[in-house]
């Protein structure tokens, strides 16, 4: 039994969390800690735990952790990094599912996240909790930074193609539709229901912080400087990423993409390379930790559809699937939930 | 040309009346006041309007509204009532869409409303903005209450059956469920698309403040002690209201209850009585300013359909269909507008 | 390990069959039968089932099931009636998820689903399987009529008041609101997106055969003459029954209805009553087998909400529920699911 | 006055177009046909129009239209050119908002729509209807192709970089996203709201029969030949077309865009340029016949983001703008509408 600790669970990934490891064998949630709601169960606040979670939030302080194997941080950008110095220190291990530890260079990570780094010195330390890029170095991993929704979806995606050198990476166009849930449970106006609902939109054309941090990946698989257009757009749905992602063959030379991609992830527990011709959708991978992928080539266009829930394999299962990883847990463990589907 | 100025345009209900009255050949909106956009453009903060209205905001103060002969007011609850002396001193008439003068007890609205009321010498003279039932009073009108979206859904489906007497006015219960407009476009959690689609909820199930207001007509309408049992809900969609009401015939004598809302509405220009064993949708009236009604009987009960948009019958279309009548002009004025469906 | 067939595995209760029973420990799937799939694979049709579920549809004939323990049929009303006395004579049990063995009296069934019922005699064998009113006889009985999901939302709401005589059972009424799954998968117009979305109506009003199935249990909890009104609504979302019920306390005592509640349902694992002036949301049960109620009391009428997700409680959770206790496992085997929310 | 048939008026389209014409102080709906509803009020197959539209549906037959200017067929594709011929020949002028005459050369045509072109003689005559590229020969065309709702989205989007030569027409892709309407109001199971809420998913990725019909367009505008790929997605809304357009500058000298823009739109009463830094949102041209448009520079890729509703730019609302044209009405009558929003 790993004992583990939650950090700001008050939002989507916080509880979605809380779901994935009351069911989870080997887990035992000891702390969840919120400012905001300190003193109230976690059940009155989500309901839907009810019967679930018997834990009572508890104000954050210095030993709040003292208890755990691990601790799960599930707040905004920029509060892992205030305690990670210390959890190191006393042999906790942390995975962070906000940003504050995913890019390498921290001038870099100043710049778009727009404060200074509390502990640049842990950023080499810190591993990508991509399974699929990094497996072996996140099972000895002491801090891991939990990819992004975006990153996630777009970099399975475009894995087999890069590492194989398929296509010209510097010229490559991401257009990725998110649920709102991608935007937190905050209260702001944009994602009230009146305002998303039965609408569409781009947004963050101009920048968009998960372009950097899938860039970095890309680059890492490629061997080579990425070039990148990123552009994130609103659906009115809840839950779900879809990427559409259009890439250009270097060679006109024939490749079996659909095997190329079926053997790149024979192996892979949460990667699901759907049949030629496949359409995925979005609810297909509800409520699951799985990332389906369909390969198109047209001419010298290659185009890839990669669906996540963005609150699982996007967020809080990928940490979990990081949890058992670094645990030495089955890599399945708790992940095992068939998507619900209607 | 009847000018206008608008309080508070930056809520849903704001945006609709501009929506309206910018089509509307009799009205100049000539001002329109928010303390939080003041000097942004409406288009900008509302871009469906763009070219459609070209004033800015402008910060509320003494003498904003001095070239006005009418004032809507579309902010929260509290605010017209603290102008409304002012505006009738300067012979400039209101048209308050909040309901700070529906209920003609003071004390009753200091209840429900949990503040002291501003200027309660001025609720005698205050007419309830239903014309349906005040029509001849609304025309003279130097202060319309503009009934909220719950009583004027609920009021007009029973108003026939009231006023005939035929049903046990103290054994009424009013089941409506409401679009997340209902709620206004502050940001709050629980109005999120994430926490308000795909699911249903009722609230206010101990109290509504929509229920003193229902019962004060009611009982005007029947003359008689009225007991009413009032429980809306949450539904999913961005606009519409939808109240099915139960009530007990007095009388096992056979009444065309059909006949009976047929005649009683034969002169409304926005009362549609469907025909017999009609449906209604809220989609129905989607964008007009429609109200449709269906009655049903089953054995002593009498079963009632009435479906509004609440941001327009509910809210705006309402407020410009007593300014039609408050400025002689005609009743459907700007208001012919065809439900968006689908 | 139980053998299963599935009759008509290709609508909404199929597909939800088969992602609860696919995590169940003691459940193999041997057989899944559709007509107009017969030949492709389950995980085809439904992609959310890939690597889930490896079965390919066959055409349903006479030794179909031959090798079963059980079958569960997931068609429309009218089948599982053709070959329940087959089922019998093999000594194979069967839970009918549709209608054709929930009404006793078979001139009544006749009359609602406009048809000739192929085994009236049959029908005094078959158990309702709700649990919560019938446990002891589903555990011995061969065959099983899984309630509808209006009827379990409704007589879960309110049965503790009805056993225990403290309302009018003469005069109930229950307003209903379903999510559109609860209409099918079959291509129809009123259940299109483009259709249903962004509005809400009621259907049914003239009479719904729902109707009749609550009524019988009612009164057999009741043991008096049951006046039920109820009114089924079209609610904008994809899963969930919310149930509001009104009903009339026939003495002016004070009872603790509270703790009426929660005595009732103190040992039920599916059941939850929440705490006092709670209000439950169709999205606290998505994807789970729970029902949540809440009780109000308003003067002399009690208001009782009462949630479920129609697809699993209201159908193939309990189903799932029913089959655990039929034989002899822990009747919470497979269905311990959190709520998916958001 | 101008007396107008519609053939097919149960579509979306066809409601939409009665709901526009309605409305329209030059048009006279004398007949729409339909051979599934003839015999019933328009109003009760869609109540929206109740007080609106009082004719009835009428079987289609040879002088069904004799009494008519001008016919709008908004059937599905493969109708209107069965009667095309008679039409010309009897004087009365047809605007066909399927696809029959969109495509100049009737292979192309056929290979898409799979049947043989009923008259490929017209395809000549024919003007297609994007009045921003043919106004002047649309008034005074006998048949106008009505364009599809993702070329008029796209085709806007691009229009000014195409004739100004800036970007290579060889490399252009179009990420397209449309509301459930677009599929029309056929039953088919994968528009159903279970099956398209709250989900996402590309479709039509081998190739969507908007494909040449932009690329015909496109090619028209640079007079180059044009290298397309164009993505369709289904996304969970009702109404809307958002169109993600990337292209790449051929020179690296710098040119104002959104001047350019602004020039290229500065006359057109439909499309609008917005500021430069803006997010267009489908629900700003909600139940509108404009066309929003932003422009984005990323180095030397161009990002265009093109928002309509798609059954009134897209469809109904282009229909009467095209009659407006080829009868001599100001281009707006009937169409300044202002968006439905929220």
């Amino acid at each position: 039994m790993t004992k583990i600790g939650i950090i700001g669970g008050t939002g989507y990934t916080g509880v979605e969390l809380i779901r994935l490891l009351a069911r989870h064998p080997q887990a035992e949630i000891v702390v969840i800690t919120s400012r905001k709601e300190s003193g109230r169960r976690v059940s009155e606040v989500f309901p839907s735990l009810r019967g679930v979670c018997e834990l009572t939030y508890s104000q954050p302080d210095s030993d709040s952790y003292s208890g755990c194997n691990v601790v799960f941080s599930a707040t905004p950008n920029g509060v892992a990094m205030t305690i990670a110095r210390e959890l190191m220190a006393a042999g906790i291990r942390l995975i962070d599912l906000a940003a504050d530890f995913r890019l390498k260079d921290s001038t870099v990570w100043e710049h778009w996240y727009g404060m200074e780094h509390a502990c640049p010195e842990l950023l080499d330390d810190a591993v990508y909790g991509l399974p699929e890029v990094n497996r072996d170095a996140i099972r000895t991993a002491r801090l891991v930074a939990n990819p992004g929704c975006y990153p996630t979806a777009v970099t399975l995606g475009w894995l087999p193609l890069l590492k194989a050198g398929l296509v010209d990476a510097s010229d490559l166009i991401a257009d990725a539709k998110s649920g709102v849930s991608g935007a937190g449970r905050g209260a702001n106006v944009g994602s009230l229901l009146t305002e998303a609902a039965d609408s569409f939109k781009a947004y963050g054309v101009t920048g968009h912080r998960h372009q950097p941090e899938i860039a970095q990946t890309l680059m890492q698989l490629s061997g080579k400087p990425t070039g990148l257009v990123f552009t994130p757009h609103l659906t009115p749905m809840i839950r779900g990423i879809y990427a559409t992602l259009y890439a250009k063959l270097v060679s006109k030379q024939d490749s079996d993409l659909q095997q190329l991609y079926e053997e790149a992830y024979a192996d892979e527990p949460f990667v699901d390379v759907m049949p030629a011709g496949s359409l995925p959708e979005t609810r297909s991978v509800r409520g699951s930790n799985i990332c389906r992928i369909a390969v198109y080539r047209n001419e010298q266009r290659v185009i890839v559809l990669s669906v996540i829930d963005n609150l699982v394999k996007g967020a809080a299962g990928q940490a979990v699937q990081n949890f058992n990883l670094m645990f030495g847990y089955d890599e399945k463990t708790g992940l095992e939930i068939v998507p619900l589907s209607p």
